[in-house]
Order: structure tokens, then sequence, then C-alpha cells
């Protein structure tokens, strides 16, 4: 049976956001159906609303950050019981055959993840995957994460893409107690690399171009803030960092950053998706050092990265608004005044 | 007691090579000192000469691919004996105590190498360090490596520089048979690598612009050729590379190297000491692709590589020069117009 629910989205390029109804299909044998309660708004939410990244279909509907409850569950679905407190991230399927979803690594799936919205629908010919930003949606179980229920649920939202995005790089490049990690940007992301930097007991050094985030950055766990324009201060560190996390949003000179990176140690680009500037191929000749990327996380990653914020009872630092203020959110999304992350309480959406 | 030899090298800034008279300091305890009798004429060389990379003092006399016989040793010299067959790279002293040199990798010694062209001398006040286009020099032992008897000593000066510059890099990324390795670039670097990479077990792909080029590739030990003009072909063999070593001595686009690498395979650059060009954050973003450089390598990682080389009779390909076309044959590396490496017969400038 056809679901037609209630959300959110952009008709055609160069609108607002505004209601619509859309349909999702029928709970199949392997299936979810979640209740929305939350859902976080991203920065890609806005590039895939006004299609900056090119390849948006219309219409969109946004959001990767969901937390609900299941409302119903397939005959195939074991791991979930109606009234369980869920998830849902970036990606709603992939093939679960190539050898990179056989490895926990189904954001790089060889036949191509599908993602929570502007994916090719596999279940609804003709239809595009349609996002948090609606009352209800239906899952692949595979792609349903057990949230805690001990942390607060609204701010759990950001941990499904912000604190992904974040936590996958410092377990990959295996932060550890005693190692000098930088968080470069203090935003959505940077703020969950912060924490998560500071709960794998490493010291961490908010590294940022603006003075006033320094108090900020010290509630949240940075035990030092290096101010980036600070040629002084950048120089009186360099050489020293095991691992640098690089959230910037936008193309931007690296030659700066790389020089606070130890021999042999990392920088990894979870933010810039675009062209970055020229930088000088001395800076990593010299030391050996490392530039990579990073794109969310596996499944498995992720659920253990929930769990570990219930151990350590870490969410997101969040600002709560209704959903019909999102196109003003977005705006401030895009003047980085928001801390750290919007969430949208869906209970808005039903009224 | 100072010893005077001759050299070739530039005066003043501007000027061509020609004769010098240079000062080698006395032979210490712990030095060797080396009748030259060949040297291989890097790009670096030329860079120096030419005061490319700014920095250069004049007189500078270039050569860091030396091969001789031992002279006379000092008092504290066990490892060598006069008439051993003998080499020097590109250092000739570090601090031989930070962590760095503590641990193999002079090169990147925290109180900077001694380079054996152009670096402070520390034991001739006022003095640069004088290179290998000369009849003598005298060196710490621990800089001087030994050179197999078996291998051909005029093709075996690259190895000092060209071949641990390629070498370091697949060792230290561990190539290994059967691994799909990429070389950018058919010049004095980019041959060694492939003969480097073929005697590793590698699947060799050859990388260049040059169709010209196929033939002496294959002979070298690639087991394929790759244009990178041609993006059918380059498109085709997209994400299936373990590892690319590239040797462009130029900065260049990046994107269509990594697209090559596969997720979590890196690409090392060890040519372009100089601003690269953007390349799109997104191409390491997704598929957690790795870039890094490296730096020629370190003594004891120099004297594995001569040992490898021994066993494997591997040399570079050179033509052999007298120093008086010297000149002429900096015109022709830079028009990458040598297969693959000039070697200077020193006996020519005994004359």
């Amino acid at each position: 049976m056809t679901l037609i629910t209630k959300a959110f989205g952009v008709k055609e390029e160069n609108k607002p956001l505004e209601p619509l109804e859309i349909q999702r299909r029928p709970v199949g044998d392997n299936d979810v159906k979640i209740d929305i309660i939350y859902c976080g708004v991203c920065h890609s939410d806005i590039h895939t609303a006004r299609n900056e990244w090119g390849g948006s279909k219309y219409p969109v509907v946004p959001g990767h950050e969901i937390i609900g409850r299941v409302a119903a569950i397939g005959i195939g679905v074991k791991k979930f019981k109606v009234g369980d407190l869920v998830g849902v991230g970036c990606m709603v399927d992939s093939c679960q055959e190539c050898n990179q979803c056989k490895n926990d690594l189904e954001q790089f799936c060889e036949k191509g993840a599908t993602y929570t919205y502007n994916s090719k629908d596999k279940h609804i010919e003709g239809q595009r995957t349609f996002g948090g930003y609606s009352n209800e949606i239906v899952v692949d179980k595979e792609f349903v994460l057990n949230i805690p229920e001990n942390i607060d649920p609204a701010a759990a939202a950001p941990l499904l893409c912000a604190g992904i995005t974040t936590w996958s790089p410092l377990k990959h490049w295996n932060v550890k107690k005693g190692d000098k990690v930088g968080v470069i940007g203090l935003g959505g992301l940077g703020h969950m690399g912060v924490k998560f930097a500071n709960a794998l007991g490493a010291h961490v050094v908010m590294i940022t171009t603006s003075p006033s985030k320094i108090e900020d950055a010290k509630k949240l766990g940075a035990h030092e803030v290096l101010i980036s324009k600070d040629t002084e201060a950048m120089k009186a560190q360099k050489q020293s960092f095991d691992f640098i996390l690089n959230t910037i949003p936008v193309g931007h000179k690296m030659d700066p950053y790389i020089s606070l990176l130890k021999n042999d140690a990392t920088m990894v680009l979870v933010g810039a998706i675009e062209p970055l500037e020229p930088f000088h191929g001395g800076a990593l000749i010299r030391g050996r050092k490392r530039i990579s990327g990073s794109l969310i996380g596996g499944i498995k990653e992720t659920q253990e990265m929930l769990d570990f914020c219930g151990e350590h009872n870490i969410v997101s630092d969040i600002e709560m608004i209704d959903i019909k203020n999102i196109n003003e959110a977005y705006d401030r999304v895009v003047k980085a005044d928001v801390k750290y992350r919007f969430v949208i309480d869906m209970a808005s959406l039903k009224g």
C-alpha cells in the first residue's frame, strides 16, 4: 500500500522550500517505516536544494540527519521493533555485494550508493529519493541505525551526517590518547570533530580564523585555539600535529596547514567538495606529508559512532526550528550563523 | 692539510659552468677521501646552478650522484678501505642525534641535513659545500655508500639520487608482487621507477603524454603504457591503481591521475617541488584517496637500494659525457632530450 506523506521541499529550481505531498513505498519485507521526529539541516541540503553541485532533479526533499521511531516493520526485520528510537543518515541503500559494501564501506559502493535524497529511487519508478523533511520514511533495514535512548534525540540528529563525517577519519587514521589533533573550522562538522577528538583522548587544537570563537571552542573540548591568521602563532606550531581534520567547506590555501603537520602525518579534507587552491609540491615532499579525504562513513562505523556517543554522552549543539522557518535557516547556514546545527522539529509539519 | 682540487662550476649567477679550483677539508678521523670517477647530472644541479629555486650562493659546484674509489680514510673509519668502490648522494652530513636521524631519515634531519652542494659547509668557514663535478671529495663516513662491484659504476651514479628518490616511496608504501603501479613521466626518475617497480614484482604501467615513449617504456620494464592524453584509455583504467609514483617535474593537473587510484590508494609526488594546479577536493573525498610526497631517502635505505641493485643487476640508462660538454648537456636535460641520465666521466676533468 503506497503511502502519501507530508513533506517540505523545493518544487522547481530557484524556488524556496514549501509544503509538498510525497509518496513513500509500501513497507517491504526488509523495510522499516519510521515516524520522523527530528531532522538536522546539513549544508549539503542547501547545495542540493539550490542545485549548487548540479544534478539536482526536482522536486527535492532534503534531509539526511533523521531521527524517529519505528512505526512498522517488514516480516524480514528482526533487528528493530515498533517504537524503537532509530536514525537514518546519508544513505538508504547500496548493492550490498561489491567489495566496498562487503568491507562496510557502503559510501563507496561500486555500483553507487543510493543517497537519502536526490538519488534514483529503486522502488518507485521515475522518482528520486526524498529525504527527512517529512513525516514518514520507509528505509531498508540495513540502513537504519539504533539511537541510544540516553541521549537527547533532537541533538542526536546531526550525528548521522556531521557526526560520522568527522568520526570516520579520526578512527580510520587511528587518532588516540596523547595525539595532537588539529580541527580546522568551527562549524557543524568542526564542532563534532572537537568533541570526538577530545573524547578519544587527543590534545585538541581548534584552528580558526576567528578569535571570537576561542571561548566556544574551549567549551566544546578544544585544549588550545590557534588563530590561523596569526602567522607567528602558526609558525610556533609548525611540524607539531599528528593529524589534522580539515572541515573548511570551500576551496582554500592548504600550504599553511600542511606546514603544521609532523613528518608522515596526514591532513584529511571532509568539507571542500570543490577545487582547492594550488599548493606547493615541496610542502608534501619535504616531510613525506599526506593529504587525503574522507566521505561520511559506512553503516557499521556509523553504528559504532552512535554507540560511542551513548557511552560518552556526546551529541551536537543545536538550534531547534519549526519547518516553516527552514528558508530563513538556510540563509543563516550560508552565513555560518548557527551554533552549530539547525534541527527541525518535525512535529511542526504535522499541525 | 687542506686540499686544492679541480672542479667545474658556476662562478657567479647567470654564468655558464667553467673550470674552478676548490678547497676540500683535510681528512678527519671519521672522513673518507674519494677520487671521483663518475658524476651524474640531476635536474636539481641545473636548478641550483641557475638559481631557479633561489638561495644559490656562488660559486656553485653541482653534482650529487658521485661514484669513486676510496683514496684515504681517517683513523676512525672501519667500514671502508682504500680502493673500495663507493658512492655519495644528496647529503654529506646531518646532526645524527634528532629523532629523524635516529630513525634513518637524515633527509628530514630536524637541524637540517647538509646537502652535497650549496649547503653551509660545517668544516670550512664561509664556504658552501661543493658537489661531485670535481676530482676529489672528503665526506663523513656515515654518508659514504658501498657500491656493488658487479654493476657498471658509471651507470650506478644516478642511483644515488634518481634511484633512491624512486625506491624510497615504492618501499615505504610497500609496493609488492601483483600490485598495479603507475609511474607518471619517463625521465631520469621515471625510468628508475619503472625498473624498480618491475623488480619488486608489480604490474607496471608507464603513464606518459608521449606515444613515442611506448617502446622504450616496455624495454625498461613497463607491462603497459597508458597515454594520459587519451581520455578513453584513462577512463578505462579509472579506480584501478594500487599506487602511483608521480615524477612530473613541474606543476600539473592532478585530478586525472587521482581518478586512476583505487579507493584508499596513494599517489606520491617526487618531482614537482613547485606549486601544483588546483585539484578538486571531491577527488580525494570520494574514495578516501591520498596524495603524498617523498624526498630522496635515508642513508640506510640508500644502501639497501644499492644492495638490491647489485642483486638484481639494476642500473640507470645513461649517456656519458666529458665535463667540457656540461653546459650543452644542461640545455638538453631542460628539453628532456636525454635517455635517461647524463653521467660525467670525471677523468675528463683531469687532463
